[in-house]
Parts: C-alpha cells; structure tokens; sequence
C-alpha cells in the first residue's frame, strides 16, 4: 500500500469552514470523447485526509467515466455569498455496504428514492490533492493547499 | 473554414433564462499533467450561436492550458435558487480590441484593474455544444441540447 499525502489539520479545516453552507459540488469527469462531463451532486462529511464522498449509482455515466480517467474537479459555488472554492482530485468507485449505512441521509431519497440497501448503489470516493478559493471582494485566489 | 453546428432560438432562450441571474461560471480547464483546474469566470452574453465570452490575461494559466487542451466545461450554480446548469464546448483565446471594447463593462475593474486598454488582456472564446439543466425539486437532469 502507498501512503497518501494528506491534508494538514489546518488546511482541512478551512477547506470545511468555505463549504460547510454549500451543500452541492460540481463535479466534473472528462467523456471517453475528451469532451468534460459536470453535474451537481450532493455532498457529505470530508474525511480527515480530505477524502470526500458521493453516492451514485453503479451504472451511471460519471461511474463509467471515471473508470476510464480518474481526475475529477470539483467545484463550489454560491453565488449569494460569493464564495467560491474548486478542489482537483482522483476518484474511484467504492462498493461498501457499511459505509453506505455510515454516510446515508434521508434526504438522499431525492435520487435514491428505493434507499440506502438498493443494489445498484456506488460511492464514489473522491481524494482531493489540491483546493483554491476565492475571497471577495477582490476575487483574488487564494491558494488553500496543493500536494 | 469549417461550418459551426449552432444551437437553435429555443435552445438559446433556455440557456439565457437559466442562467442570466447567475454572473459567474465555473471554468474547468485541464492542465498539462492531466488534472483537471476549475476557477470562477465573470460571465457576458451568449451570442446568438452559443458563444461565451470571457475576459483573461493572455499570460494566464488557463490560456496556456486551453492552448494545450481546448475542452472546456462551464457551470453554473446558484444554491440559493437550486439552480444548476452545466455546459460543454471548446476554447480559444482572441485578442480583437473592437470585441473586447464592446464587451468590457467597468466592473471588471475587479480582475483588471489596468482597464480594457491593457495590452495583457485577451478573449476567451467558448463555443458551446451540449447543455444539461436540473430542475428542482426532483433535480432530475434535463438535456438542453447537444450537437
Ligand atoms: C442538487 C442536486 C444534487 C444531486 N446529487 C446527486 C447525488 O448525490 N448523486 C447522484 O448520483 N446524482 C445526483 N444528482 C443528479 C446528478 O446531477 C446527475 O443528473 C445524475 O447523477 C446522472 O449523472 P451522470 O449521467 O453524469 O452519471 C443531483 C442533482 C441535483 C440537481
């Protein structure tokens, strides 16, 4: 197994403070034509090494495309507080029942309306390396961390 | 010179009206060692073919990686109204200061202090070819179109 790099303590924590109010990242993954491929997806707890994690259905596009190249982006965006934070990462299909029940909410239904225990529920495992964000109001970046 | 599919009227319409309260787009780009680098972008007008404009410096990292990598996605998201809307196209930087005086508007006095006369500032040129729009409350993914 190789280590990870992992986010200091106090990177992560500014990480979660910029999107603890922004509920909903859009990821992006690249098509099997290079084309990008972005949908906003829910999202949940970060991890203490800056995993971050989405469920998904196993026979999605975004699971075929990330079988087939591994970097993601995500970004955060909340247009009435300005805040603005995009995150560069790998990501990988997780099939993992216990984690599934650890990481499940029931608002979740919205796109999984037969529940936590249907068969064809993915997580995807998304391992940020690197995150910028934007302060206003000079919208200069701010670079958060980089690995 | 090669015909340009263009969207069509409705299509545009659909595309304006979703996004015209949302001022900033989510830019990702891919840089040379192949991840992925998203930044938010001040957006103008759609020209009537689905063009986005966009203000850089032609020294910036985005230029340089749409030079090595032309795909684009841009997105649009606005938490407070749950509006999300993704788009897919190709890049090009332009430096043509009849279109950059028609475009530039004094609030990007922001991001460009220097003023629409700085020799440093150039066009990034979208040319769109598939939109997806989420329509709450279900959040289910409505294609816009795709050429
Ligand atoms: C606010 C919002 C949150 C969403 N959250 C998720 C999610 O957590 N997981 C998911 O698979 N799809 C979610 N979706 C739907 C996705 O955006 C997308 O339409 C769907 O997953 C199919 O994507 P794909 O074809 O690219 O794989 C959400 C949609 C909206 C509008």
């Amino acid at each position: 197994m190789q280590a990870q790099p992992t986010l200091n303590a106090i990177e992560l924590e500014k990480l979660k403070d910029k999107i603890k109010d922004i509920r909903i990242a859009m990821l992006t993954t690249m098509e099997a034509d290079g084309d990008f491929h972005t949908r906003p997806m829910a999202t949940h707890d970060i991890d203490a090494d800056g995993t971050m994690w989405f469920f998904t259905y196993d026979n999605s596009n975004k699971v075929d495309e990330v079988r087939k190249y591994n970097r993601v982006s995500l970004a955060f965006a909340d247009t009435g507080s300005e805040t603005y934070v995009s995150t560069t990462g790998t990501a990988e299909i997780v099939k993992d029942q216990a984690k599934i029940n650890e990481l499940w909410s029931d608002f979740l239904k919205t796109w999984f309306p037969n529940g936590k225990d249907d068969p064809t529920i993915a997580l995807l495992k998304v391992s940020i390396h690197a995150g910028e964000f934007w302060d206003r109001p000079g919208g200069k970046m701010v670079k958060l961390f980089e690995m």
